[in-house]
């Protein structure tokens, strides 16, 4: 297994005041290579750990799975000196698998790739979430504020995204409203980590709330709305395609969710304040 | 040409103020296909604009052109509505590139795709930057600083990274340190613009500073390597990975540069302060 975190020398400069040697603590980063029945599908760089929750998550995004029974066996490669090759046997996905891996945006291609068709490929293999269910404002800053008070590699290294699910609306000041906490230096990866974590350990996210410490781009989006999440709500900024994303989709997407101020920018009712 | 920034209707919610109806700028995001002589090489989601210098760049960092006369022609595909797909003539490349466009890193499989095999997929393609080249550190930081200050789709959005090019050591509070800036709201596109601008424009690279708003992590440490970079230096934190090919490919890699201080993690000497 590859490290979480690994330790590195530093020379810490300060123009204005003193430069010190140290040992600084820094977020791993490993290639991690995902083979579906023994072919390539994918390599991500990604933080070790949780590799097969992120695979999982991964496929369940790209439309390749949609349930646990799905995969029959999930092993890394024994004969390989690292943990960074990891194999799903998925009993009915074969070589048609061979054109979605170049790219999880390939399948796109075709016409004109604008957002419209970005879109459409994800509306074929989502969950759409149920409208009724709200997240109220104070909820969803309480989820964010326990996301931030449970990122130890962020505390140790001020270099990995995390991302939580909170399966169904508690109250205000519920001890504990993430059921799914999980890091890593890639926010696709932390998301794909999460979801794919739910869906092995049969946690729902249907009309669930995904907080994530990073912007909202569409492929954020993309991975909420495949899993059914009614709200996402990310720390940082939203991008034009994010918002026609869950604007489309059904997802209402709040932004720049930081010290108890939010943004909301796709369907609102589901957040009363 | 897709838009840098749109504008959306947002509610914004201050659970200790008041709730209020705007309309808020965002970063534009939209896929784009790279294709070479054709064939689809890479989608990747950009915010348009200076899609010609990200296609150079991100080919240079893929070792498939190494200079401007390797293009012959860069052109958006015609008979589509959107501009969102642009095919580059490579006189001389051709089928053995189906195999790296299946993600920029499939190309280090084979072996156990642990970090040393990632390096060396870098070593093969890197120019190695002059060892004796030094950037002092308030020059550093006060290219930092020139960068936040032209970020202008990061001001109107807060939504966007900026990477920017010193291309040979200045003076302290020189006028003007970098030669090239641009902005995307994908720190590797962010690079891969300003490199793929400085080959497409004849401005050095080798022995140049680079300055990037993101963290530092591999993928970005080898795009500079690639291009000669003697200094990177990042507003947030390094992976591992990133340290350990910066260290070996003779990269000097600052990170958490802000504020007038950083951290120097790989080949000091080249930072006199």
């Amino acid at each position: 297994m590859g490290r979480v975190t690994s330790r590195h020398k530093v020379v810490r400069i300060d123009l204005d005041g003193e430069t010190t040697r140290s040992i600084d603590t820094v977020a791993g980063e490993e290639p991690l290579e995902v083979r579906v029945n023994g072919t390539t599908f994918t390599v991500t760089m990604r933080t070790p750990g949780h590799d097969i929750d992120l695979a999982h998550g991964l496929l369940r995004a790209e439309g390749v799975i949609a349930r646990r029974e799905d995969v029959v066996t999930a092993r890394f490669c024994s004969d390989l000196d690292t943990l960074n090759v990891l194999n799903l046997e998925v009993p009915g996905r074969s070589d048609e698998l061979a054109v979605t891996s170049t790219r999880n945006l390939a399948s796109l291609g075709g016409c004109g790739l604008c957002g419209t068709t970005a879109v459409d490929a994800v509306d074929a293999v989502m969950s759409r979430p149920p409208p009724e269910v709200v997240w109220e404002a104070d909820v969803v800053a309480d989820a964010l504020e326990e996301l931030r008070s449970r990122q130890t590699v962020f505390d140790k290294t001020g270099g990995a995204h995390g991302a939580g699910l909170a399966p169904a609306p508690g109250g205000v000041g519920a001890a504990r409203l993430l059921a799914i906490v999980r890091e890593d230096i890639g926010r696709h990866n932390a998301v794909d980590k999460v979801l794919g974590a739910a869906l092995v350990t049969g946690v729902a996210t249907e009309g669930g709330l995904l907080v994530v410490s990073s912007r909202a781009s569409f492929e954020i989006v993309q991975k909420a709305a495949v899993s059914g999440i009614a709200v996402l709500a990310c720390v940082s900024a939203p991008s034009s395609l994010a918002i026609e994303a869950a604007d489309r989709l059904g997802v209402t997407l709040v932004a720049f969710a930081r010290d108890r101020r939010m943004s909301v920018y796709t369907h609102p009712h589901r957040i009363p304040h």
